[in-house]
């Protein structure tokens, strides 16, 4: 039962996407056809929700396309989650994205988690996210190791070293049981942290891929997919046509 | 001492523009100067999340053009506040928008609010907004008067009705004191409502134009005004500029 | 890349064993090796917290067991989740329940879900976990149809028109946008819900079983597993023997 | 459209009218006659819980009073916010208090805010405040200087060293990105503190004297005042005279 | 071990003060030596905010001569808990009142309880009070009966009628598994009601007369007594003094 | 009017039985006659979730048999209140347990209160239960002060000084304003604590005695008592003898 994914890197660079693409090799099912995209123009990261707002039609776009070109399910590689709900809105396919994946997954591995970041900038919109997902009381600390998001796999030494520090001081400090890496791009190192600290670490590219496959499973099953009422509605293709916003954002809402 | 605020209508119609400025302007203040735009494409109404992540850009872009131009101060004009983290992140002058603006005057108002919407598809993103700015335990309810955007104005005596309506199940049922129209195409009611319900009914244009009022004279006057630290803090212009971005999605970044 | 799963009705009747096996086998995945047992003595349901209380020590023997035979992963078949805390304290292999692992699920499938119960006198200890889990922002309502957890299968007509009827009025009063069966006996009514109701609704069998195999599947490949600091701390086996529990309960604690 | 507000020092001491009216006087309207008053007996500062309730009769008198003589708003000028619902219930005008008014302008000028105070002792109080007001989500944090309310003025350059101190704190260490000044007889220290600090900083003078003045204009423009259902329902004034509650507390009711 | 406890009714009549000492002594315990008073001025009731403002010095200097002559307790005897938090500031005694009596026998007897009070005027401040003892998630909900405080002794055949109504509806369709009646002057009906309804139903004067008993015998058996930091922490008596407000408000402080 | 009171040491060692009743000896009311037991086998304490689950069918044939002897009440003495809730579902006798109890007092002794614990390994339960009885938001903070149950007595010297320091910082840097002891086997300390801390301290062995005593007047003189439906419903005696629980599992049910 083959599952075709995209994984999208909502940014206009394709630095991370073959790196990212061979982590992932490793722990997708085999079962699973991978592919990796970015886009071609827009910023190199999105650490301001600006950089965002910059990307949302291309998102869109994007996952739209491969709803299209037959995807089973669609990432959105930002541990912002940006345009989640809005792809849900107009998409049959399965899309998921790190935060609310990491949240799946950490709410059974320990009593508290801790986000771990690259800068203070970002907590204000996690914690947004994380009480609009309703699970603020799990969270233990957001921690910031002060590096952006172009520099976690430049200078891996200090970053893998400045990781392992806040996840100790979450655990010894804050009662965290579980560690989540607020970054997709701080891909990689999950594994020497969980052998350091001993306690679970999600990787916020493993989190979504894997619930992905997840929730294409229980699709195709038990026809168990996202709901089409209420926040996930889908706006009426008629309207659509009728004021053209499929050729004027070129984006194949039909 | 004069102020100069743009109202946005962040959809592709300007078939609001005449009227909203024709009843905002029994409201401003004499020595506030109130323009009013719309946008030449995108859709004619906001009921979606997918159609509001469309005008991102346009609405970033006005805003900064507005900041260029002079202006002290701009509204979004769409009840879901939609880009308004955004906006500030990127921009000096204040920016408002109608759900913040209608919390800032309701807190003082009454004890509970409701929030009279069109559609139930509204709830679930309007819920999330409380929740993002803490103000939930003050909701008395949401109510829907199942109409949409484009109905309020074309059938008055409909709208009025069902509004009067639903305002008398909220404060005899749900509690509120306070009513709030969640649609700022819901303009031109809440006298009548007023009148017919003896509770304040604050109207989702009034509130951001005054509370933009109200903010301009704070950061003139005291020099209070948004923080650019954490969740307003604005991308390094050197970065946007190395990217092109400011060319490349056609907003004055610098 | 073989799973074995144990599924334990925590209950003094084999009577659900082989029906939920078949329902099961439906959904694994092929490389499942499902297994389902049940008690030799004890209540037949567990509808109330005293009947919990008598099978935690069954339990928790079991899922030792299961660890001790190979196992992967022991599904508590409860939607209580009872003794899961208990048994994730004392085991390195997977477990899970179906409440927790129905929310892993609900939270990405839409807004708000209604959890639909047999009888109210169930609703206050879900409640009670749901704070726990710190999900309760994300309950619609609870519901209950008034039947027994000996009902469900032999009255199934019944059962059926009551759970589209409650899933209805979720849906339409109390803004629910997924559906959740809040006991394990109410397995097979999934899909002629989802038909009649156009919304997901999560079979409380079918999410612990898969979120068993997403689990195993992540430890195996990424060595994600659950934190054994905090919540889930072992008693030191010293202590254990010294005090001779192993034997005097028959648990193969080491 | 000349606006008269009576500012009300609650405290037995006119130590703080003059310079706290010369204060105002630079951020009125020039609109605003503003009138400062306080009480011919009665407590010096309100720092504790007794003394705001010896005072309670003298506000709503004052109060009361303030409406007969013409004024369209009244401030209680304690950061506790004494007997704000009280004066509600029983009067028309405008009455504002600086804690609520601080909340109205700081939630949209950063995410999360810090209160300085001048004693512990005043924490327990100003935290059940923003419970009542629904608004603790947005607090970062309390920060003490251990200055009593009559230290401020009195030792103006100890309490600005302090106060910038517990700002660049609540900043660092706890996430604040707006500061807010928890006594209104810390007034003159905001400008140098958002100098040094670079944050905006609520003055609770300021604060509630310019929301008086918006709520002021927005009831003369559009009716919207405060519901005198509920929580600011008053009592029938025949009862009032039945008992002779006017004459016994020399309160002009009617 | 003899106790002296003083009931306070805080109004200005002595409407209440023989039946309901007549029916505290049913439930005194036998040490207890049992006294009532109330005022020779202020509102006959307390349903405003405005009324309980009144009485607040009365309250106080009652309490502190209590002290004075040997009481061990005293009992604020209105449902809104006025000037609870003020006289425990201020007095070395026991100190209780309904609602937080209330909620203290409560939170043992099951899951949810509801509130009974007479008006929905009277539901804002209760709820404000939930939320500041933090057992609002307690609560299964409002019911009111609309009737006023000095309805229920003179109309008990109506009085009990809807009180029993009010009290099924809060089980049958809220969840309420525990009655509590929001006014001292509904004494009397509990008992009847609990024969009817078969659920417990705490009196709001039973409750804080008996909290009181077990209060002071705390504080005599084991020296635990309420904390005098923080919250309850005392004004200085020299700065009293110096002020000369034991003299102008009548109240020996010291 | 004599009360039977059993305290329950829910662990298989004697060791605390005799230590323990004297010092409860000295608290209890002198109608109160208190007898103290232990299990013959199980762990010697309950650090552990697993350890808990061990012992629960003992607590509830212990409480079972204490009513039939005639007991008034039962304690289950430890802070985890392990199986209150499956004991209050099946017994008519009052039940209490440290935690509720400590709980029902602090609430009206002081703002915020802080547990002090043995390990850091005790909170997640605690914590869950605060969230369940619906009182975090009155918690300051935990405290562990690293030693386990069997030191305490073992080690007073240390113990004593642990608890102290523990409880000052509480004090000093988290707010708390009363101080509770998070185990039962901490007795013996509070009057030492309350001494040189000069706030209350709540013993975990003398709340839940005296708030028994207290629930079992209130039981015999107002015939208030544990809600029988909802949560506390019991099942069925016609259930348990059909299945043969009563036998199975040697409890007297009925």
């Amino acid at each position: 039962m083959e599952r075709r994914i995209l994984w999208i890197n909502p940014i206009g660079t394709n630095l991370f996407d073959i790196p990212m693409k061979e982590n992932l090799n490793k722990v997708k099912d085999k079962e699973t056809i991978l592919d990796v995209v970015s886009f071609e123009k827009g910023p190199s990261h999105l650490e301001y929700q600006v950089y965002e707002a910059l990307v949302g039609t291309d998102i869109l776009r994007t996952i739209k396309n491969a709803e299209k070109q037959g995807y089973d399910a669609a990432v959105i590689g930002c541990f912002y989650d940006p345009f989640l709900s809005e792809a849900r809105e107009i998409s049959n396919i399965v899309v998921t994205a790190p935060a609310e994946s990491s949240m799946a997954i950490a709410i059974s591995l320990g009593h508290k988690f801790t986000i771990i970041v690259g800068r203070k900038k970002w907590i204000p919109q996690m914690e947004e996210n994380l009480l609009r997902y309703g699970l603020k009381e799990r969270l233990a600390s957001f921690k910031s190791i002060d590096l952006g998001v172009l520099d976690f796999q430049n200078k891996k030494e200090e970053t893998e070293k400045r990781l392992i520090e806040a996840g100790r001081e979450a655990i010894e400090e804050d009662g965290a049981e579980v560690l989540i890496l607020g970054c997709t791009a701080e891909f990689g190192f999950y594994r020497k942290m969980q052998e350091s600290l001993n306690v679970p670490v999600i990787d916020a590219t493993i989190a979504p891929l894997k619930y992905a496959e997840f929730l294409v499973d229980l699709k195709r099953l038990a026809g168990i997919k996202h709901s089409r009422i209420g926040k996930y509605e889908s706006p009426p293709y008629t309207e659509i046509k009728a004021w053209g916003l499929d050729r004027m954002f070129n984006i194949p809402f039909e």
